[in-house]
């Protein structure tokens, strides 16, 4: 196409074709303008924080120009109140956690970095007017050569990295200015304190108006990760199981998990940024943070194990309709109640509660996972089966069978969560749509292994492909 | 343990406790030493070009103090020579292309932010001397706010984040600074001029000295990645085959595959650095580094049905020996395959010549999953298998089936590379360890569906647990 369009561009003359693009101007301009304009109200759509973010970021910079049309601070910090606008917007990041930590590593850095450039001054005027470029040279190479090395630590890119930069960049500026010690001290003074200015007018500003904590969205995504998987497994069974005739309807949520699969390196730095920020919300200042990326990590196993089940979903091979029949009960058992197990547990983390619903449901899967067997021990004894015809089939629930596991391991980690961050304990509100018979008690982790609760009866209509509402936690 | 020396402590003494510290500290102290020497070892060990990056710093940073202590340049630059040290730390990154893009974006954002932010003084002065700071205050919030609103859009951020930052603090600086206009443009100039020598310096060491090219880096994971997945592959038939007896053997081949999985976000920024990029080695100036990305996402997909897999290899349910037997031929040949396939894939991106031996393999893959499929039918017939008791390794064979898929998948994707980034074309040397039988040529992609070529009489002794080396390309 393209080639075609400029061949016929060059056989035109210069005229024509400038006519032709004017022509063509206005049409593409308006396309190319509205394209914008929707992808900017989707942006603003998906994260609302994105729109204060911004207002925040401006209303900083222009408090931060009252230093400059104030004559009084103006007097008191000089031209080194550029340093404080500097450091705003340098240091003005999406979250609380963000800002928090590069307005201390400026902080910081700047300090030690200030005194340790004074002591190389001092260091290099013991050798002369000839020496002292040299010696400051040398250590000017050799400081930023083992600062820049260290940045390649994880644990030092991960906290303090911009702490490094910022040290390397003070020390130098100090180290080279050839200034007299008590300019200098006058410069770090200055300096310092517009750095103080900026950051606090940061912190202050990210924190008072509308704040975005790096621990509470690390929170919600690890729930809405859960979710997604949930969403999943609850359409999973009725979407295999009767793929021919419900081809129309909605697919969306069989595509949600795979932004699970790439979710670690947010959740990482979202957890190195909570570390920095101080107690909010229901969030103690030491939140089990690690834990979070825990079950992130079980998360994602899960979401690996979906993503091939994912591939027969729409598999050529159909198993003969009997040896469907005989598994699709407890298949569609199995990944609804694992589904349903999930969904408690998103709400049971979003709510800070105790999870405790989603016990029935592990252990609903888990006879479900019995069933199978039996289900699978008549298949063997009919004779009349091709092996081949019903693998596909036959691996779809091996694989069920090992989310099931996986479930139980996230239900572990995130009891586990709840134990390290004091999740309050409410008594499990019975949940409208399964009435379970026989008394259920909360399960702590550590329990759970003996906690078999064996229920009979299940309506046959309740897994698949409605959406179950979740079990209310209060 | 904690609590237990904590109480212990509590009931000693201050001086005897301090003695205690006392005794502890040289040998803690020493440990810790021993600990970050060999961390520092392991991490210029891993990869030796972040030692010569850490020099290349330190010397970019020492050439600009040559700035100040060589006078002439001195009353050139002023004070303003401190934007030029500022630059070099801040613009410096890893890579080239990282280097490159911090300077562009530096360079641009200041010119474009400079002439913006005279226009916005000019605009303000119409407005007497008490609207000028409200004129001006209401610019500096509207662009801050709308400049940090785009930073969120994807495509900006991966390529112009830093610019749009510098952008804000740039005509932040200027409309605030409230200076004349003839010293604004003395300014302006002086800051260009700075930078301009900064990020030159930057890119010239960058370049010159030991260069690490995003791009280079790029190619390189990619292909390292891939050839990950085949030594797993290469050694999972005699793994899950074989598990008892060879249960002492070196598995770190097992957990290579692990790091595939998260490999998403370091490739998209390496592809994005990697545009910035000029002609080096192999690489022209425009590489289809999309279709790195795209090697990529396959072969993620490839890892996760690896990682499901794995949770096969340790299975406590054996199938019967007679069933396994059945399989493993075939199973073996499958897995071995695909990993020759991968390795030679591998080295055809490493050695950028057209692939064409992996044909083969991934045509004897194929070959075994129809000798598979021979098998399972012939499983069906004999009536004694319990179907539950096979099920996992029956899952193992259909999971390895989709590996195949996969592999061939893969291996399209890298023939559509070499194609679009013209790639040598080399007459395919003849394996040593497997020599074909009829003639085989280079296929190129598209072509591949048609080229069937079935070998028999594979050597029994090949697939499995050795190492074989990978067809050599030249």
């Amino acid at each position: 196409m393209e080639i075609d369009q400029s061949t016929i561009q060059e056989k035109a003359g210069p005229l024509t074709r400038a006519w032709g693009l004017l022509k063509v101007l206005p049409g593409k301009a308006e396309a190319e303008i509205l394209r914008v304009a929707k992808s900017i109200k989707k942006l603003g759509k998906d994260d609302p924080r994105r729109i204060t973010h911004s207002l925040k970021v401006g209303l900083a910079l222009t408090l931060l120009s009252l230093i400059y049309y104030l004559r009084p601070l103006y007097d008191g910090f000089g031209t080194a109140g550029i340093w404080a606008v500097l450091t705003v917007v340098v240091v003005f990041e999406f979250t609380v956690g963000g800002t928090l930590s590069k307005s201390l590593n400026r902080g910081f850095a700047t300090l030690v970095a200030s005194a340790l450039g004074l002591g190389a001054q001092q260091l290099a005027s013991l050798f002369g007017d000839k020496g002292d470029p040299i010696v400051l040279g040398i250590l000017v190479f050799l400081l930023a050569a083992v600062s820049t090395f260290m940045r390649f630590f994880p644990q030092i890119k991960a906290r303090y990295d911009y702490g490094v930069l910022i040290f390397i960049l003070t020390f130098s500026l100090i180290a080279i200015s050839g200034c007299r010690v008590e300019e200098l001290l006058e410069m770090a003074r200055k300096r310092l304190s517009t750095i103080i200015v900026g950051g606090a007018t940061c912190i202050v500003v990210s924190i008072c108006i509308c704040p975005v904590w790096a621990g509470e969205t690390l929170h919600n995504s690890v729930a809405a990760n859960i979710e997604k998987l949930a969403s999943y497994l609850e359409g999973f069974g009725g979407e295999y199981f009767q793929s021919c005739e419900r081809s129309n309807s909605d697919k969306s949520f069989l595509q949600g998990y795979k932004k699970v699969l790439n979710s670690k390196s947010t959740e990482e730095s979202m957890a190195n940024l909570a570390r920095w920020e101080p107690r909010h919300g229901c969030f103690r200042s030491r939140h089990p943070w690690k834990q979070y990326l825990k079950i992130g990590e079980l998360t994602r196993q899960c979401a690996y194990h979906i993503e091939t089940l994912n591939g027969y979903i729409n598999s050529d091979i159909h198993a003969p309709l009997e040896f469907r029949c005989k598994i699709q009960e407890p298949c569609t058992q199995m990944s609804a109640e694992c589904g349903k197990a999930l969904k408690s547990l998103a709400s049971s983390i979003k709510t800070t509660t105790v999870p405790s619903s989603e016990n029935v449901n592990v252990e609903n899967s888990k006879t479900a996972v019995q069933d199978l067997k039996i289900a699978l021990k008549a298949v063997s004894l009919e004779h009349d089966q091709d092996l081949l015809q019903i693998l596909p089939a036959a691996t779809v629930a091996s694989i069920l069978v090992e989310i099931v596991i996986c479930v139980e391991k996230i239900s572990e980690s995130v009891h586990g969560l709840s134990n390290l961050a004091h999740f309050k304990s409410i008594e499990p509100t019975v949940s409208p749509e399964k009435p379970h018979r026989g008394s259920i008690k909360p399960v702590s982790k550590g329990d759970s292994d003996h906690a078999v609760i064996t229920i009979h009866g299940t309506s046959p209509d309740s897994p698949g492909n409605e959406t179950p509402k979740a079990p209310k936690l209060g």
